[in-house]
């Protein structure tokens, strides 16, 4: 295999390694993955997360194993886990099916490595135009260069819109329960020089009713046929509350992350994770016994979305009313 | 002094103690208070929190600075330091006022004690006829013993309503940055034998499209003419919530946390914290140098209100196009 080396996954050395990125922001350690089923792993624990980023990393560890001789029933199997290890993220199932399908698995991981940095490149493109000097956009979760291989999806049109010499400040939602936006959105934001202030998820109400953001950039993990799209959980509530305050809200995803046999948001399975990411942890606070729900992520229905950014595209809420029709 | 014990604070043995609200819900530990400027910094330090707790608190130490010996100027310059500790809530100003323009400190101290647990009933009695046989009600930071002399304002309301026979499910906000829902609510509820689910903040909003929350009860910090009131951060993002799902908001405070002379909520001085409340403590997890915006309370206007809950009785919506003249 050929060296590469991104923000969060490289192959140098004759070794797939990923960024750990339940470490950041303090510690930057690097990972090396021996096989698809530590990958899997590695996925279901966050270490390597982002829904266009476990394509990718599950590509490329299914084209490794392939090249340290692992056998067609095993090639399968590992695939398969990998397939499972998180139910929401469709570019996951995406990208083993192509594995799976393919001929030449070294080929096909890095078609997938690199279709998914030039899908960021267009992505950050077609955003950048909505974007206005002296925006204040309020982003959740992390959506940048460890979620995806190349330079994100909405932070990628953020960073785009900065590069193009636009005044931006950014609202960082800390994401509750695992903390992606202040762990992470915060380190990529501070690497890029983008002015930030980190709030907690239930500040964000109030700063758009005192006009302090005036748009909202998310992500996406699976997007259905008509629109509807579900991301991390809390997404839905920026969503309502952007709209009760007539503020623009776009989500922003590479066409990977579309899947056309969801009709609409209803179908798109929500991960439900363990109780202990509520209680805190590695420091619980909350009592062992407390009842929790986790849902990993929530579903926003198309009609709160202002416009999709796609890296074909912009659709427009008018063009949402056929769905996503314009780009299928 | 008599002795007395609530949940939270106790002259026992002839010392003035609070339960340290920081250390629950693992550990009880009951704080021996000396003095009143050691009580402004267990305020500052929400060792003890809660809008009328934190007034009673105040007076009581008041009380036993002044049956200690104290001269006028110290007591006046206790009296104002205390007066001081936290900017929102007013009870704790109304109540050290009281301490100021009284003869007999010790009566006063204990008549602000034994009206905010009469206050606490009537509140309760009132709410609870608002709460319906299988209501799933969602409430924000803590507003039960904890935050008062007596059983509480919201959570007053909830336990009402559970003792009278009606079958409650609670969903907790675990109220970031301080936790108060996850650490102190889930507590009370516990003690209580109510179910409940803690969430994070951000979750809210989904349980409410899936119906599975039908009725908001919160707290309230100071209340202003209009109706308008400043509580918790986080309180203003429920109401928009609970209104774009057509859900019915109700606060719920004694009339000790209205302040007459804030015309409206712009008016109420909101409090902003440290950072490293929003950064992660004692254990940090976002960036060191990481911009943050920490205010304690949001303002929530009163057209989001459905109904409020004063110990005096509950005013309709209707009732509020003239703010609280109906009570005033």
């Amino acid at each position: 295999m050929r060296d590469f080396h991104t923000l969060s996954i490289r192959f140098l050395n004759g070794k797939l390694s990923i960024l750990d990125q339940t470490l950041l922001p303090d510690q930057e350690t690097w990972v090396d993955v021996k096989d698809p089923i530590q990958m899997a792993s590695l996925i279901l624990n966050l270490q390597v997360r982002g829904a266009p980023l476990i394509g990718v990393a599950a590509a490329l560890s299914l084209s490794t194993y392939y090249q340290g001789g692992a056998g067609k029933e095993e090639y399968l199997q590992a695939a398969r886990q990998l397939r499972d290890a998180r139910p929401t993220a469709v570019n996951l199932m995406h990208a083993v099916d192509r594995m799976l399908q393919t001929q030449n698995p070294i080929e096909e991981a890095y078609a997938i490595l690199e279709e998914d940095i030039s899908l960021c490149k267009k992505m950050a493109t077609q955003g950048a135009k909505l974007i206005e000097d002296g925006d204040r956009i309020l982003t959740h979760c992390n959506t940048g260069g460890l979620a995806t291989a190349g330079i994100g999806t909405a932070l990628g049109v953020i960073r785009e819109a900065h590069e193009q010499g636009k005044k931006l400040h950014v609202f960082v939602d800390e994401t509750r329960p695992l903390l992606q936006g202040a762990r992470l959105t915060t380190w990529e934001l501070s690497k890029l020089g983008i002015p930030y202030t980190l709030i907690c998820d239930n500040m964000a109400a109030t700063l758009m009713r005192q006009k302090k953001i005036n748009r909202v950039l998310v992500g996406a993990d699976r997007v259905a046929r008509n629109g509807d799209f579900a991301n991390k959980i809390g997404t839905y509530s920026v969503a309502v509350l952007a709209r009760y305050h007539h503020i623009d809200f776009h989500p922003v995803a590479p066409w990977t992350t579309v899947d056309l046999n969801c009709q609409n948001g209803s179908e798109i399975p929500i991960e439900e994770r363990p109780a202990h990411e509520v209680q805190g942890y590695p420091r619980r606070w909350a009592p062992e016994t407390a009842s929790v729900a986790n849902p990993a992520f929530d579903v926003t229905p198309v009609e709160l979305v202002t416009s999709w950014v796609f890296d074909k595209g912009c659709l427009t809420q008018e063009e949402l009313k056929e769905g996503l029709n314009r780009f299928i």
